[in-house]
């Protein structure tokens, strides 16, 4: 197999530590570099419990001129500003952060409260979901790598936008996500006593950052009138990663009629990481955890279709996906490194 | 203080263990048995990990002829059988298993597969939600105890359903709950390993059996036109006790134009286990568990109203509300032992 | 009952929550103030989750001279800077921290880095083992409250140290505590996903900060020739509360050959939160978690006695015992509140 | 790569999944047959979250003649009774049960209960330990795959007894284990609410089957005088998977003047899968789970050693040491699948 030369920006995070261990497991990833701001010169296995001896480089000291990708773990902002000179040395970025997902400047200024630092660069991104947008990331430089959410979200609401199906234009999505969603730090928030024991939904309603790149995922996808609309509400989970999402979408008449069994199934026939279950099985976290599958079941009581969608959001939701979208932009077996 | 004399059909299990500790704290409480059909001759403290060292009997052995009032941990069917001969004794009854729950015998018979063995008693039995039915529960000898699914629902849903305010007569309540909630015994479903950092959906839609019960005391709330209907999405929480219901109500455009906070905290302004946070905080389990409370937070997005509901499983949604209703019934103060 | 009016010093962190639940279930218990130094103003319900509505008010703005006792939750240093004061108004202060508990201010610096702010305090205090001072606790109006490993170890080696029976002087304690143990904060290491399902020792050998006071109990109860010694290795457990701690201790040839089930039933027979368990049964966390025991179970290979020793680290090892020892100090029933 | 059949029997339990996982991930291993007694006919993926659609067949009608090595993860006693005719058709297997462990038919038959139905393949067998038998398990056709609480214990202590340090012949393991090395079964001991938010000893001192496969193991290596014996003392701990041993072993005056540290580093510095942690860090379970690492840290109180030894307990405990052992039988890279 073809090797390639990678970087990771942001290395000592969760989502970076889980790339790290992804491209271990590639046949075709060399990682050149991984990056860190707080620890420079010490080793992964120093900075978190894992066997990962490789040296951690400050960002701007890190050998882009060496690789032939990029990935960026890092905060939204910071890592637009690191991603820029990597693009302009003609090297490949997939960026897991929020700055390449939304394709409206004015939108992105909205919900992440600054001005995009560079938005001519989100015409030429492309939004890193294979099951929609499988033929522009093989030919992109640079990937906005999806949310988790919007991930479970869009993936279990497809076939039904896909066919303009809800008769409100309403997906409501009840989410429910592991702690490790929220990244790598020290808040009392996410202290193991306050989570522990309990369950604790968040951002109700229409508030979430999510928010905006979900609808623009779901009307990218929407082939019915006007536009669509999701009611998200989150829940803090006492788990450390996985994440499931419950829809409830009101089906038109027609609609109701139909047998979203066999649609999903069909929708999802060649896709190598999307699995609906068989009919009377329920999808649950355990079914997509540690690995790059999203599991859904579906469900319906009159006209009304529920969609359970679960992934693992370090992996499909995040770091999988984004070794997913760089199996596809360099001619890899799309499933490499990820089974 | 005086004193009452009691007794606990099946103290065993996780309701029955957790009702034996709040009577131990009620100043007014002497709990004269205890019951197990597996363990008789033991103390409560071999059999389960308590500091309690009263010595269980069979139920066929308790001395029901010494105490003023019996409650049941049993499961449905044996409880109704063995609260039989309690009753014609002259005993008051306190049953929290689903046997006198449910008015309609046929109704019973659907969801439990087997006829009422006492059908007679059904319209005897007042359902013990105090918020509801205060007055009928401090004259009645017999109390079936809500289910905790149909709790925290009736309690989250009671102020909309009282106002007739919902658009299309549906509730959808994305319900999660502890593992104690399924009881205390061996199966594979509530083993450590299959529960443990997974969230499972089960019985989607509307075929849990906790159905027709929140759907009786949903329509005995409701004063809109025709009938109300739930539908009902349980989860299984990786942990021990607690539940959350997240209500999403459609709201007529009158209904919509209101003051939801306000009118849900001077609907529960005088009841002294419910809880509606103030604007702006949002209820999670933490805020109910280790109590008798309900923890109830008002959302809203357009024109669909969310409303979260939080009760102890095992306080609120059975022992608590039991020894509650145990107050009612015998002039103790409401909140005697349970604060 | 008679009433005494109470103040707590830092109400928002683990323990003072957990000693104003308990105060609220003592019948002579009246709390007039408890402090919070980021939240003066706020309601205890705005802070945490919880349902009661107590304003708080800086340490400083406290009305020390409405009340008859203070209990401080503070940590070391700022609290023997505010009890003071308290004491110097005639009084009676429990501390939670550790300020109070060495009688030796050579130590005390050593191991806490700083001098001690008030030397000649250090021998008024009284050590708050009820177990084994309880007629001085009687007599105090310092009490300072022991640490939560040293309750579990010395209450677990307490009989075998009054026996003087080590054959080598020394206690092995591997010793496993929940988190809350660490104190209400935001810290990397404490975070959810760093500590959930993983088990990680720390401070191994004799270097933890409850060695100094562990020993100093233990050589109290000494009755064997020269010091015994420690040596301590304490696991954080991914669990909110609840201690565990495995002594091996080595017995003297005349000490193996006797009942050790019977001498340790018999030296705690009297005491209200002392349980030994029956021969055969072994303790846990369950067994002490959410009460004010400890519970202790006896084990023995050959000239080893390996004693499991169990308590609620927020209870018997902080909130709970502060309690015990206030009911003491003011004539209560030592079991008042705590039951 | 070469390409070798492979059959499974006993795939529906914690280990056959996980072994599983890691054969779907070796690029040398094609799986011909999986087995279930409970559910044939089943895919795999029917009866547990998992993405693998392999049919089950019963153990009695898997196409034994079709593979080159079978892989046993049944329970004791029905293992070697199965194992037993795929030895005789000429193919190598790996008993992950407990009966090719013990030399001894008679140490087997007092721990387990029952004889050994072929005492004359026990001294075929060999002890799956490859950083102790590597060239004997490449010769054999019969390895017996080492128990979870015998390796953690047994590589922890190696280098000491190796050199016939220990003061006293005892080493002394506090040892503590996730759910999943009880098995995959339906118990009250091991449910959700039985096993969440504790910490449970059991089989405390000497008498868990697993002492007389690591006085084996301990026995092999000890180069001192007489013979070694272990306190072992194992808690259930409330995590799905993960094993840490706590060891304290009293040195001989000689050795406690020894440099441990470079001692540990030395012995396995050529293993693949023992990492020594650098002086000043300590081993937790997160630094072992979902690797085949044993992750061992060293601490010295004078003239105890203390010694941290983690593993995953379904991996380097069971499965993933099982992979290891085929790749030194069949000639692969000892790592293939497991990095």
């Amino acid at each position: 197999m073809k090797k390639i030369n990678i970087g990771i920006f942001g290395a000592t995070g969760y989502t970076g530590i889980e790339l790290f261990k992804i491209l271990t497991r590639h046949g075709g990833a060399n990682v050149v570099f991984a990056t860190s701001e707080s620890n420079p010169g010490a080793r992964l296995s120093d900075v978190l419990p894992c066997p990962y001896d490789i040296t951690l480089v400050k960002s701007a000291d890190a050998p882009v001129a060496d690789v032939d990708v990029v990935f960026s773990c890092l905060p939204h902002a910071a890592s637009a500003e690191l991603c820029k000179p990597v693009l302009d040395a003609g090297k490949k970025v997939i960026d897991l952060s929020a700055d390449f997902r939304l394709r409206d400047p004015a939108v992105y200024e909205k919900w992440y409260k600054h001005a995009h630092p560079f938005p001519q660069l989100l015409s030429r991104a492309v939004y890193g979901l294979p099951e929609v947008n499988r033929s522009a990331i093989r030919q992109t430089d640079l990937v906005g790598n999806p949310g988790c959410y919007p991930t479970s979200v869009a993936l279990g609401a497809l076939p039904v936008l896909e066919m303009g199906a809800l008769a409100d234009g309403v997906v409501i999505s009840d989410s429910k996500s592991g702690v490790s969603g929220a990244g790598r730090k020290a808040t009392l928030a996410t202290s193991f006593v306050e989570v522990n024991e309990s369950l604790a939904p968040y951002n109700i309603g229409h508030v979430h950052r999510h928010v905006p790149e979900m609808e623009q995922a779901m009307n990218d996808a929407w082939r019915g009138p006007g536009k669509t609309r999701v009611v998200f509400t989150p829940h803090l989970l006492p788990i450390s990663r996985g994440m499931l999402s419950t829809l409830y979408m009101r089906l038109t008449a027609d609609a109701a009629a139909q047998d979203w069994q066999a649609i999903y199934q069909k929708r999802f026939a060649n896709e190598p990481f999307v699995r609906v279950l068989p009919a009377g099985q329920i999808a649950t976290i355990a079914h997509a955890n540690h690995t790059n599958y999203a599991a859904i079941s579906i469900h319906r009581v009159d006209d009304l279709l529920i969609v359970v969608s679960c992934i693992d959001n370090l992996i499909k939701g995040a770091s999988g996906q984004a070794a997913q979208n760089m199996n596809l932009m360099f001619g890899f077996d799309e499933r490499e490194g990820l089974m």
